[in-house]
């Protein structure tokens, strides 16, 4: 059974091995897998794109702890879903928002039962005290209706989408990666009958290029290239470079892509 | 069985890999989890609390490898010990002194059989040479009396302690977590029986606070609040911010709860 | 069964853990170690290096898989690769050319058999579309020699190699580890005759030392040494300090031994 983990603590922290302790010591035998620990913190809408685009990559079954909590001791409900074959543990607070863009939940329990939680419960940890105790119970067996009532809505967030109109889309860069690429809310289906020819143009702030490319590596090193990245978004990059560097762009900068 | 790794190595190192790999070459069946590899180097202070905070967390019998040692090389003695239900194998510097506080050993060997190390040690990676293999070792039942004489001291660091006066208590700030909390040596036990509403003024540096909260969400963003941490410490933080930012105070700085 | 990973996506990238969910869901009992995630992005020399210095450490069996491909999507050939007892997932870019100065290669494929990839392969993401399943399936017992066709030759990278005189050695410092100290390309081997007294002179940069020594903590603090490293080359160091830091010497500065 595979437990992952997905928090803002910062790469290598502590708290992130206190998590792990509390797991190994209901079930030594889980394997456990760090998805991010480097979600600027309490970044809940970088958290569920991240969630949104790994997870589903996972054997069926897999439970995945999610702990960005900036209402952590308040009234805020601790969740188990699960969505597709997947499972997740976390507060309510927008983190499954955008699996529920792509998937109905199947299951939601608001996770109340106590005798699955730490004896002594933190009002600043729950993630240690609660959650992770939940998802050790969870990889042995546990049945998740034994966790509380059934629950019926998530709490979601407002995204800004991007638009499509007759002969351009407007969006905006809602990511960066660690290379620097800058990852736009513009899909692959909204391009689907664009040019990707040199009679398409994009736009990102005031830096504009030409054609939609396959990979970063078709053009020379150093030149803006618009490409569709891995998790079906159109990028822009700089090729062998840092775009949000080069070209001093990041998140909420405005992308036109015209035709 | 498990192993755990806490090094001043940085995040995501290769000399963290060659302990892996030497500790895998031997047990292969063997869990291994990292609990923290941004120690800053040779801080071996913030390593023993980091310890002593974590450990207790994993399942009985779990070995816990601590290589923050500035000494290596030299004469120094390496030490496999036994605090509670846990082991541990490290350098005698003090990295076993806050685990100390709390339970007296109850076995300590000065690890010195040769045989349970690779054939070439480098004098500069005893992690890597030593206490990898020592661990991998143990991992498969070595008994530990077998790696070296009985040992019945441990090197003490000297600790700032806080002090508790008729109507104030004195401290400092020992920690920064990665949200940028302020952690103090003022413990839970301290508090005991010291008001926790606006009778207290905690102050920290030259910023003041009144009461003591159970979490960060109790009061509005920005907010300046003290509470009772995860681990049992006051700490001070700025609701949804970072304190140490935000007063631009660290490690070190003056804190007086009074009331 | 184990497979390691070596990136340049970052710490605790999601890219890395969208590589850990393809491999865990076509083997979920394979043991994932990470080597370095830390390779800045696209330095496939220092990713060489790294992979030379670690993977021979692992059990025999183990698949490594490299991921520093700034050529992904182009014509480059992703291989298979054997190396002593030790196997290979990664772009033909250089990153084996370290392991290739030690031993000879003793099976190079050419991967190219679209069926253990992943349904659809993105051109920006091989590490996850393609090398990432490929690994999972050898982890299962897949034969090499079904993945495609005999490969015989590597791409070679150009090293700068230390020279060695009657009287001196000419190098450079080749990489900076995570406390600063300054790795040279001067091996222990060009070492052997020479002297460790005081009659040898080490000079980096514009700084001199005296005498080779054993390890960092022969001599007081703040003092520049030089010494034989763990992975058996000359470094330069200050002891307790960073030297790269305190000298403001980085990757390429000179250095010269004379006696």
């Amino acid at each position: 059974m595979i437990i992952t983990l997905t928090t803002d603590f910062g790469a290598s922290s502590p708290y992130v091995a206190a998590l792990k302790g509390v797991i190994l010591s209901i079930n030594p035998q889980v394997q456990l897998v760090d998805i991010s620990h480097t979600i600027p913190p309490q970044q809940i809408r970088l958290a569920a794109q991240v969630l949104a685009n790994t997870t589903p990559l996972f054997p069926a079954g897999t439970i995945h702890v999610a702990v960005v909590d900036p209402g952590v001791g308040t009234s805020r409900d601790i969740l188990y879903a699960e969505f597709g074959d997947q499972r997740y543990v976390c507060p309510d607070n927008g983190l499954l928002d955008r699996l529920a863009d792509r998937h109905l939940p199947t299951k939601i329990i608001c996770v109340n039962e106590a005798q699955y939680f730490r004896p002594q419960v933190a009002p600043t940890f729950h993630g240690r005290d609660i959650m992770a105790p939940v998802a050790g119970h969870l990889s042995l067996g546990l049945a998740p209706d034994l966790l509380g009532p059934r629950h019926e809505t998530l709490v979601n967030l407002q995204w800004q989408e991007a638009e499509k109109m007759a002969n351009r889309i407007e969006g905006e860069v809602v990511e960066v990666d660690s290379f620097g690429n800058l990852i736009t809310n513009i899909t692959r289906d909204m391009l689907a009958d664009v040019p990707t020819d040199e009679t398409v143009a994009i736009r990102c702030d005031d830096h504009e290029t030409r054609s939609i490319f396959q990979t970063y590596g078709d053009q020379p090193a150093m030149t803006l290239v618009a490409l569709i990245g891995s998790n079906d978004n159109l990028e822009i990059a700089i090729v062998d470079e840092s775009a949000t560097i080069m070209l001093g762009v990041g998140v909420g900068a405005p992308v036109e892509v015209s035709w």
